[in-house]
């Protein structure tokens, strides 16, 4: 032992580090970096071993209630801001154009492919939103022929593939193309906000002290064109008080859109969005993984 | 939106925290607490995506891996340091007193009680160990009628309930009581030190870079007696090479003892260890939590 650092709550974490970084790959600098960070963490909070159980136990469950079709981690990631902090990291992307947001655990690939003004809503349920957009560059120009995907939820808050029995298989989901001008539009019908999950352990674990569970209604797209940087995004309705206080921190000022209400003549009530997508060059080709 | 701040790399743990902290409780401030280190160590690290979905996938699987039977967040908590570091923060003990290690997974309650001087290897496998303990309080006055609980890995390194299938039920495990003069003694068998497993995704990810893995010999008590704080730790084989890169940082200087060899009429080797338990005083009547 002679010479041995002595290891207690001054000296733990260098300790763990000097074993870790005997190997010189990144992945074991990223994990003495994060030793370092937790430790922070325990002599700041000092938990009693009660309350590590706890944390442990809270763990575990999170563990048990993730599978092949619910990743309560992600949804631990979102909550906590880290997936958005990591979004905002990694943007890079040039002063003026649209930022990126995670995509989200509702996007599936393979989405149908539409004509131009055709109606993404395959169940006509819901006040009608007829969409147009437009994909410009920095300069204003249009980026012609870009492929736009959209999928959003459905009047209550709902995707289809959370709903596989209620809704139609693909409803509100679509692929368009953006005409010579970048322009592009579609029907579909106006999308609901709604809550995160709240039955596993992170929603229990956050409803119980009161933290904002709800997400803003908005559209859903993933817009590419050669030579640009994919842009994933959402366009959340401004006139949502849920807007100052999205779950997942998704919202920007660039990515409100004020839907416009219409009275059609039988009394029912249709709506209207105009939004345009600033997409930046690719530096080398292809987006960032 | 007006008033809001920009969630951004800069602003992201404290507007996290904002809503976490209007919540006046202790899991909401340690959450606050927890989320801003989490950003700071995502800051520094700067993840991509394709690193943070790795990082999910290590923690679904780390959830996975982990049943009744198998704590693998335990283990990464142990291995990181973690659990050492929460055991140092909230010993607090008076210098003297012989410090506390974690529990450890391989307790077993229940454990028989054994007049002095018997031996606790119910199947004889390995080297004889006669083992003579004193227990003392801080000014080295006996405490006599200690409760004196111990258990240990045989001579190949296994604790029973890791074999039941190739070792008595509680085999190497016993309960002594010290006499008058605070001293007790049982006969065992040397043990051995182990590996931690590493056939789960804690055990690979740590393999992989090189990380140390195994623990030195050890032998492990847990001594209570009315008005003391009871003391869980472990005794060292000072002649174990390990003892400088215990995989789970228990060995403390003060829990190195001396193995004394002997040889037999027969040319068989037996051991003799003797060593001295310092229990404090408990400020209130009992060990916290």
């Amino acid at each position: 032992m002679s010479g041995m650092v002595e290891f207690n709550a001054d000296t733990s974490s260098d300790i763990v580090a000097e074993r870790l970084l005997r190997d010189g790959s990144r992945l074991a600098a990223c994990l003495a970096l994060f030793v370092r960070h937790l430790h922070g963490a325990v002599r700041e909070a000092r938990p009693t071993p009660a309350d590590w159980r706890q944390a442990i136990r809270f763990l575990t469950e999170v563990g048990h209630a993730s599978d092949e079709r619910r990743q309560e981690w992600i949804l631990l990631s979102d909550l906590l801001g880290v997936t958005a902090l990591i979004e905002e990291i990694n943007a890079q992307r040039p002063k003026g154009a649209t930022p990126n947001t995670p995509r989200g655990p509702f996007y599936r690939a393979a989405a149908p492919r539409y004509p131009a003004g055709a109606s993404i809503s395959l169940d006509g349920v819901g006040e009608p939103l007829a969409f147009h957009g437009r994909v410009a560059d920095l300069d204003g120009r249009p980026v012609p022929g870009a492929t736009v995907e959209t999928w959003q939820a459905n009047a209550e808050g709902h995707y289809e593939n959370q709903q596989p029995d209620r809704q139609p298989d693909f409803n509100l989901r679509g692929i368009f193309l953006a005409d010579a001008g970048g322009a592009f539009h579609y029907r579909t019908v106006k999308p609901a906000g709604y809550a995160v999950p709240d039955d596993g352990p992170v929603g229990q674990l956050l409803h119980g002290i009161g933290y904002p569970l709800r997400r803003p209604a908005h559209l859903q797209f993933m817009i590419s064109a050669p030579g640009f940087e994919t842009l994933t995004t959402q366009v959340y309705d401004r006139a949502d008080p849920q807007v100052t206080e999205d779950a997942v921190y998704g919202v920007r000022e660039e990515l409100l859109g004020d839907f416009r209400e219409h009275r059609e003549s039988g009394g029912k009530r249709s709506w209207a969005l105009d939004f345009t997508f600033v997409l930046a060059r690719s530096r080398n080709g292809r987006r960032a993984p």
